[in-house]
């Protein structure tokens, strides 16, 4: 063991992020080390800051600094749309590509009996109390379209049903510059399944 | 903007990291704040640590936190043999796979006028002040084989010659496993100029 204790230990404690293994940790470390240890110090601060002062929106789950955060805080955010996500990067990309006005509820994961996360750990006693509210019109249904989130997708489904709010699932298809050689087939079945007329021009 | 700012600020300043861009930074966040606070703070705290006290070692210009690194002050290392390096990261390569005991100098660097990095900023003037103690037998060239790295070993090498020092530069050519058929031109023609002769078993 030739390294330096403190630049092992750094190496190793990198090595949390996803995605980042031994190697890269290592020239992260170097780089930051060689040529950025303002940036390192900086990285510290937010690291720390954030590890101790972000917790959970009381009302959407959503990662949030302040008891309720800024979309449920935000009163032009229609309340009778409730789109339900699985994670705060999902409202991130649904807010940067989308028109929606409503707002969000944050599963924080999905059904997954395996790994002991039930509808109490993804917060579904929490939405009940949303949807007897009486103020929700209609849920959309934006979980992934994985098996979980398809399955998750259908335990609210029959939630939601059983309280007569209307209920829609984002729709599946071919994706946009996409061409038909190339996508699977259940996506393919799925478009086909799913497709719409078109109106005619008047 | 719907991102909370503290989170907004904890990915931007990951972006700090080399091969990380804002989707990265973004799921690193996120897996940090919902699945892994303690490593966060632990990374922050060894950023810290590192970044204020790991310096360079005074006689080979490593990485180190004293002024001598652990190398440099292991006695059983041979003074006779400095091997040199354009990066901290080569040493770890070089130590972890051959058998080599001789000593390091680190460039930090190579020769590159473009980037304002000439001769001093390299460290050369130190090395020189090596080369004139007069323990050293053989200096081992082992900067990358680009061209900066190239040109590196060539001016080190004019400077150790003219203090008649043995020079050597490590073997460029087809590297193990790989396939003639896949080795780049530059490499095979390396490969064949630098051949040697098989010596027949007694």
């Amino acid at each position: 063991m030739t390294q330096e204790p403190l630049v092992a230990q750094l190496i190793d404690s990198l090595c949390c992020l996803p995605g980042v293994g031994p190697k890269s940790a290592q020239r992260m470390a170097f780089h930051l080390l060689e040529r950025d240890r303002n940036g390192a110090r900086r990285l510290a601060h937010y690291l720390t800051e954030a590890a101790d002062k972000v917790g959970h929106c009381s009302i959407c789950r959503n990662l949030s600094e302040k008891e309720v955060c800024r979309l449920c805080s935000n009163e032009k955010r229609d309340r009778s749309l409730l789109c339900i996500v699985e994670m705060p990067t999902d409202v991130q990309a649904i807010e940067q590509s989308t028109g929606f006005q409503g707002r969000y509820f944050v599963l924080m994961g999905h059904l997954s009996p395996i790994d002991g996360l039930g509808p109490d750990e993804i917060g579904l006693n929490q939405l009940a109390t949303h949807l007897d509210s009486g103020k929700i019109k209609e849920i959309i249904l934006a979980t992934n379209p994985t098996i979980e989130g398809e399955a998750t997708a259908h335990y609210i489904g029959e939630m939601v049903r059983s309280r007569q709010i209307k209920t829609t699932r984002i729709a599946h298809g071919v994706p946009l510059g996409g061409e038909l050689e190339f996508v699977d087939g259940g996506t393919l079945s799925h478009a086909f399944s799913g497709r719409r007329e078109i109106e005619s021009s008047p």
